[in-house]
């Protein structure tokens, strides 16, 4: 059932693309630390005429690694773009173990929502979009539920209500991942999503679906985090984003953040509390994986500032 | 200009007011400090056949000054409405200086708000008002812009838009005052409001104005904070809910949040680190305004917690 | 081995005790709600001549309890000290399950110190001593090495050298018991005490040895909570003084702070980090628990503000 | 009068110097933003033989600046220390405005400490060097107050009691920079030195004293800043460190940090919850400093991770 595609609102922001001249590349890259790689990378991109508009590395010293993420502009660059990632990790040259990705400002990014009832991670992403604070471009939502739909029609967006029992719950993730590669998502937002997906679901979304667990993880993982909070007298509640694994609240975490609470906080006003905590996490985390500052490494996410 | 009155959303939860059983009444009071203060005040409500389900009190020894928040189911109350204040402030006994306020729960709170072109607090409040997380109820937005017309449609608010120059500043004021006195709100929210107000408008509202500056007063008040606070080199930025008084950013605090930043920080992204303090920031003002939390001593706000 | 009694620094200021006129009582109790408590137990308090320089209360409505911590002077006061609590648990009446205790700000408490290796908790602490910032007198510091022998003689403690292996765990504890018991200690502060503790040594002072545990429990419960941290990824590291009990790092929570940490930090950076939240955390805990602001209720600390 | 020399402390951990093997440079380096500067400074380092074990760069879009701060080993480095910043600097290029300083691991920083009379600061840095927390290594303690002497002999640190009054204030001021020259210090360190320091005391040591105000500034500048701050009602408090400059309280900001406070806090407890955020701070910035993290441009430092 697809509700809306016409919105009210007069003038989206999300997914405005850069001008030709402003077009820039973004390459993420891990290999093993070794005497001049930040030279080699960065001398690579200015031999071919870019001029780097963000750089940050990262060393491991512990593990022997190096990472990086180089930001370069295009409009005088002499490569083709599916040349530069080949001839970069030759450049380091292979025995480094390298391993990267890159990414275009230009290259729409396309986000599938899912949410349950729980409105408020929902409402507030929809809203960052319609702003223009978020990069990217909402393509569709889908819920188990179907409070949404107001919602998803004012934003201009498809709604599909997919109803779930546990009997149906193969055949309405099938649906789902349907109708996710049909509108082509970079991105899937668990926008508060109470259901458990399979490694099946997360198996076509690799590193590319982001969930936003009540708690500070790994305290109070599963179900009804806040009570759980409550009832071990804790002074700090959180929340915490993470790329959804095949382990329930075991995967990466990209952003965390707390609160200070008492003994006065019942169990509701925690879940208060919370929300508020939710939302800025959850759009911190979608934020940053948009903006291709992300890179996973052994169930570790490095998310360059 | 009013442009929208239906809602298209379903179930507006903002405004649920309680079942006749569950009404509560709350009273805020200030008086000189002296022995047996508390033990008067709840002596008084117990005699009259209500359970206290809420009690903070605060001392300021400095000043010698006793505030109390007290809430109180009124199913068995044997006083009518009206003679709660006068009576209890007779117990108390006039030589205290006492000064009280009482409210009671099902008597609906309206809201009017006032933005002008950044939204992102008007969509963060309205949010929490469908949601239901906010008590009190929206009647209407005024803004010097049109771009709000589409919000405020979807919320089934009327919209007012009065543009203002130097000159009609005046004239646009009395529109508004005309407006909020109609729609007989309770409370005035500047959810990012660009103008300042005069003296004469605030007089019309005295301590029902609430403001959020985008800095943690006293720090940069006035214009472009973060820009101050970028040139300033300052590690943390923040925001300020205030009530408004004639003086530009020097009323009663009410909350303030601060969050930290870095020389990596340019002004584009203190300005968007400052807008997720100054949604959170203005919320919990409101709310705690809302719920008769807040009381007003020598421009000093005290929030009950 | 008992080393240094004598202390170089001139003016120790902690113990300072009240003149007698500004003699305070500090009752705190618990019992289920009622109408009428509030007004009952400040009502006793004024009707024997005292006023009231504190008060807060707590009603958990969710279990039905009532909790209060209440401060009053003893100059005007016309009951012997042992007769106010039965007395004031006699008013409010047996069925009610009241459970109060009593504290007189003219009675020094006195404290034992334990510490393993690391100094940086015991040095905060001693140097908050020596500077009136805490209430209460360290009385003894025991450590199962010799390292801290200068830092004792220097505050003019007591030091007590009690190595422990596997084999000597219960003969130490003993030798412990005896010297703290000695000591008359009102509370155990376990400042980075690295040895597991029986539950004979605790059931020796119930809810009367603090412990500071390097972690945001519930996350990190037991050995290498930063390593711990650092291979989980977290974006927040924490730490947590509780009172020590039988389960390892499960007794009741009374103070925990947490500080935001990045990919960027090691296991050595989060330990550095970590420290400066393990000194404050454990500092306003004890602070909390000599100011007599604690309550436990079923493994959770009420602390008063 | 120089009072304690020898010291009680078995151990001192401060001042722990690498050995050959380990010995690094550091350079912090700022000019004009171009095409290839990255590449330049590490392709350089990496040519003489080093390998960088750590490197971060912050570009300044806006002023079109570059900074680095560049961290390399020197056991197979081929060019003499004093060598490598002219040749790094001849490297870049005089027209883009290169401004850089080098430091090497082997070089012991040596710090002199003022404090009047409040003493928590002085505690708590002493005893991070006694810990061998912080880096460098501190030679003397100056105070207006004779107060802190069994501290100084204590910690193997000679103490000059120099009063001060309006009238003496020029020949004290030459007297602590005669002592300060002499002892050879790299860098001065206000721990709560309630003096105010003349320029000429300031030109001395350029970039090289840190002060710790007891506010966030740019708030509350001068004096009493927790009494301004309880007089304005502010919900949050804070301390900064910063380089002390000519114009009070006005130097390039190191560090902040704040606490939420409420109407409950009186003058003295914000001053006692701003004393664990002085001593932080403080610790923070002179850390930062000795590990040459640093950058002062435009009265605004720029501190490296």
């Amino acid at each position: 059932m697809v509700y809306a595609i016409i919105s009210p609102v007069a003038e989206h922001k999300h997914g405005d693309l850069p001008k030709p001249d402003d077009v820039t590349a973004t390459v993420l890259l891990s290999c093993d630390d070794a005497i001049g790689i930040i030279a080699t990378v960065t001398g690579f991109v200015n031999a071919h005429g870019a001029n780097v508009s963000s750089s940050e590395t990262h060393q491991d010293q512990e593990q022997g690694k190096f990472f990086q993420r180089i930001e370069f502009g295009l409009d005088r660059f002499d490569l083709d773009r599916e040349m530069i990632q080949p001839l970069l990790e030759w450049e380091i040259g292979d025995h480094f173990s390298v391993r990267s990705s890159i990414a275009f400002s230009d290259q729409e990014q396309r986000v599938g929502v899912l949410a349950s009832k729980p409105a408020h991670c929902l409402h507030d992403l929809l809203s960052r979009w319609r702003l223009g604070e978020l990069p990217g471009r909402p393509v569709c939502i889908i819920s188990n539920h179907p409070d949404h739909t107001a919602e998803a029609e004012y934003n201009g967006l498809p709604y599909h209500h997919l109803p779930v029992t546990r009997e149906t719950r193969s055949e309405q993730e099938e649906r789902m991942i349907g109708i996710l590669e049909e509108a082509r998502v970079d991105l899937v937002v668990l926008a508060r999503y109470m259901q458990i997906l399979t490694p099946r679901f997360l198996e076509c979304f690799p590193n590319r679906v982001i969930n936003i667990h009540h708690s500070f993880l790994p305290a109070f993982p599963g179900g009804s985090p806040y009570r759980q909070a409550y009832l071990r007298g804790v002074k700090v509640v959180g929340a915490t984003a993470h790329y959804a694994t095949a382990e329930l609240d075991q995967g990466p975490i990209i952003e965390q953040d707390v609160t200070r609470v008492s003994h006065r906080d019942s169990v509701t006003t925690l879940v208060r509390r919370g929300r508020d905590l939710e939302r800025v996490v959850l759009a911190r985390a979608v934020q940053a994986h948009l903006e291709h500052r992300v890179l996973v490494v052994d169930n570790r996410a490095i998310v360059f500032g």
